[in-house]
């Protein structure tokens, strides 16, 4: 199988770890996309995923699947024992909200900044990126008070529960910390304004499949 | 076990479809809310639900579960035999990849065009949707752009196989089906330009959950 990302970004880190967690690293063969170049908004890489995004998973029967929840189902389930994505009807639904919440709030958050209200990834790309738009820097920054308010709720769950969906580690908190990966690369780093989500990270950051997971 | 919800309206219907396929709908007590007041986004309804959007689920033990991806992991696995989410690996990422694109592309789509670009459900609730952003119809508008080149994908997809993820009904088609809903409610419908889309709407309207579902 085949996973088409682009090593130390957000997204493919979010896969990396997934890959960690459940000893799979060995079983993929990794194909580096060109983020600076725009790679993921060309025909050949839009046939692969339409949303134009990485990372993408390839299946030996040339199936592809896109976005990072798909991906994490069915790498959490190769084995029958989900660890990332709940067993239980109630397990499952509190990581698929806390889920939702990381990933409208804390990835789109950061992310869509990034892109918009600031150069991003450099020329080629903000082409991609509505440059015509009046609205364009606005809308950018307004998702940076929506990703301050996720740090800022996050923080308040974390006061209660060791994990963001609860008592085991899960899709969500590898979601929200890589977000805060992506935060920090552009020195928007965790303050003690949020002094459980910044234990908490300290915590995640230790972790094996963290730490010392692939393509960092 | 209670659902907080405002009968008629697209994500109540996600859900209320989902009750009927799985026949769980004697077992949930549902509690209107009232979205033309914006009760939704009062305080005690975002100590519920901190998006400030319905349909919520209420457990026997007062968790709450938001969003719709949620609810519907936690319903469909409540038996043990999961029919809408996926049961195999490849068939769970093929639905949550395909149920992203529905949220993004078209309920996002749609929602947001409502919302931003028009009236919407009126006063009360246009005060919490940016009224003073000079982007905002703008905004709207190029969600409506996304949702056509949704109706357009799907449409592809629908020319290949028999529902969104495949060859079964699955969470995605209640998805994709509910953002149509709320085009046809502002007389944006499935043209002849998408056969594909029209023939499988017509289908899904025929299913007992569409047809005879709660709340209508």
């Amino acid at each position: 199988m085949k996973i088409y990302d682009t090593p130390g970004f957000p997204n493919p880190a979010r896969i990396r770890i997934v890959l960690a967690e459940k000893g799979l690293e060995q079983r993929f063969e990794f194909v580096p996309v060109d983020l600076i170049a725009a790679e993921h908004k060309q025909a050949a890489f839009l046939a692969k995923n339409p949303s134009g995004v990485v990372p993408v998973l390839e299946l030996d029967d040339g199936t592809h699947i896109a976005e990072c929840v798909a991906i994490t189902e069915y790498l959490d389930n190769l084995d029958g024992a989900p660890t990332l994505t709940g067993s239980t009807p109630r397990e499952k639904a509190l990581v698929h909200m806390m889920q939702k919440r990381a990933d409208d709030w804390m990835i789109d958050g950061i992310g869509i900044y990034f892109h918009y209200a600031t150069p991003g990834l450099g020329a080629t790309l903000q082409a991609y990126k509505s440059p015509e738009w009046a609205g364009r820097k606005e809308w950018g920054e307004r998702q940076l008070e929506k990703f301050t308010n996720g740090m800022r709720y996050f923080d308040g769950v974390l006061a209660r529960t060791p994990y963001i969906a609860g008592d085991s580690f899960s899709m969500a908190d590898i979601t929200v910390y890589c977000a805060l990966l992506h935060a920090a690369f552009i020195n928007i780093g965790v303050t003690d304004d949020y002094p459980a989500l910044k234990a908490w990270q300290a915590k995640v950051a230790e972790r094996p499949s963290v730490k010392n997971r692939s393509g960092q």
